[in-house]
């Protein structure tokens, strides 16, 4: 039996998905037919990115599953229509890539390289930083990409503490959660990275209030999502020095509007969503897997929970 | 027996040294005198330092040991009254920190960020970078040093090639040997690390003809020494694009002169010796081990072979 595999995304991921995709659905032994058109009733499968002009899932009445090309889903998982199951993204080379980034910046404000890097008064000081195991770091969220990045991180000997909503135990990093773990997590911190889901609980965790309770000259790293931020408490915040820098990939509104405050701060560094990307080759691979454990009858990976929202 | 150790390096060496050694030797059941001031004839010991006004080691005949606070000991191996054994120092400090710098910068290489953290024209363009396991790395010097950094960022999977001047064999890190294993190495490596020992056979080891038979634009970090690279040499080669960028933490006159051309190359990052420092603490616990070792008639450690000079 041939399976329907409807693509519902951009136009830029169709040319890069449609050859990777089938590729990966005929190495899982799939006979699919992957299209940008179907009469609803007959799709199997929807591939989905929200940039998809697909908003109502409800005439998808054959439909077992509807994987996303995103590892945030936020943007689809409240759509009432939506009653398949959802898988969110979990690409290996999106973790190799988050944790590249996390590392590189937690080690470019650790180092304090952009003294280096702009030196017009071409200043020779030789004093040196502390080691990484003098610099204590705090992981909000350890999900896949939050417990990566954390790994990475200790391997480098950086104090590592991961915080996230609900317990968790995680073989050699200390994890704290709820209100009063944020709190001790916070206390000692003076790197920050938010790798948290946005969800109705995350949204603006970075606030006046949290960001208060860092040790002062902090830096905040977001390779997360735009929301979990306050960005008017963030800027008064880096005035004041509070916070000595920020350096944020993800925004409320993307690309970043040119009159944005955070491009002229000086104490802040915009990288363009470039953090975390799925790549087609790898996640084409996850999305046939899902495809064929579905029709084998085994557990979906990476399914979300409608209440958590991820 | 009370042992003799002179002290001779800088007023600052001592300054950072005096608590820290004392602390050391005590902990290793050493009784000892550690001085700035002794009649040559009654040292047992000298800590030293080139910053020291001591050229002359003659005088020092009772003297068993000679332990460099530095790890190039290329101003004292060479010296014609050093007749007494020569120890580098290999202080676990220093190997972390040395890997924070050659990793961060790394990450800063390969994820582009300079581009991020100086861009006025406010460019968003989420062109991603490849991933770590698509960018070669040649590590030029595989010691404790070269090694310690070749293992990190193998850990955060890029394809590191070591090489060495005589043939070495490091589990997980292919590693390459003399004229034509350097001519190999650097033919792919897209980043070269230069953390070789000066020697006469390493002096300009980057030099016209093999910064030719890197890929155009690679980058060169040089935490090792400045007279690993032929300065005119890498200029030029930064002028045509050949090289796309270097990051110097070395130099063949330190601090770099105000008037030197890196300073105002556009394509060169001068950090100021500061990728891998002595640590006071440490380093006093390696220096107390080695007098320790030497009293109870055990082997050194981190002897100097002075044919090889390092």
């Amino acid at each position: 039996m041939t399976l329907t595999v409807l693509f519902a995304a951009s136009d830029a991921n169709w040319q890069a998905y449609a050859e990777p995709l089938r590729t990966a659905l005929a190495a899982a032994g799939l006979t699919a037919h992957l299209t940008r058109n179907a009469t609803p009733e007959t799709v199997d499968y929807i591939v989905y990115a929200p940039t998809s002009p697909l908003q109502d899932f409800a005439p998808y009445t054959r439909c077992k599953a509807v994987l996303s090309l995103w590892a945030g889903v936020e943007r689809i998982v409240g759509n009432p229509t939506l009653t398949q199951p959802l898988c969110r993204m979990v690409d290996p080379a999106l973790a190799e890539g988050m944790v590249e980034w996390v590392v590189g910046h937690a080690l470019r404000h650790h180092l304090g390289m952009d003294r280096h890097i702009v030196n017009p008064a071409r200043i020779w000081d030789p004093t040196c930083p502390p080691l990484a195991r003098e610099r204590p770091v705090a992981m909000l969220g350890m999900g896949e990409l939050g417990t990566a990045c954390a790994r990475a991180l200790t391997a480098l000997n950086f104090p590592v503490t991961g915080w996230s909503r609900t317990p968790k135990s995680i073989p050699g990093i200390p994890c704290l959660h709820g209100a009063e773990g944020l709190t001790q997590a916070l206390s000692s911190a003076q790197i920050v990275v938010t790798l948290l889901p946005k969800t109705p609980d995350t949204e603006n965790i970075l606030n006046a209030r949290t960001l208060s309770l860092l040790p002062k000259g902090a830096a905040i790293l977001n390779p997360g999502r735009g929301a979990l931020i306050d960005d008017e408490a963030l800027l008064s915040a880096l005035d004041t020095g509070q916070i000595g820098h920020a350096t944020l990939d993800v925004f409320r509104v993307e690309p970043l509007p040119q009159d944005h405050p955070y491009w002229a701060h000086p104490r802040v560094t915009v990288t363009p969503h470039i953090a975390a990307d799925t790549r087609a080759p790898s996640a084409s691979r996850v999305i046939a897997e899902n495809i064929r454990r579905s029709e084998a009858g085994e557990p979906l990976l990476h399914k979300v929970d409608r209440q958590r929202g991820y």
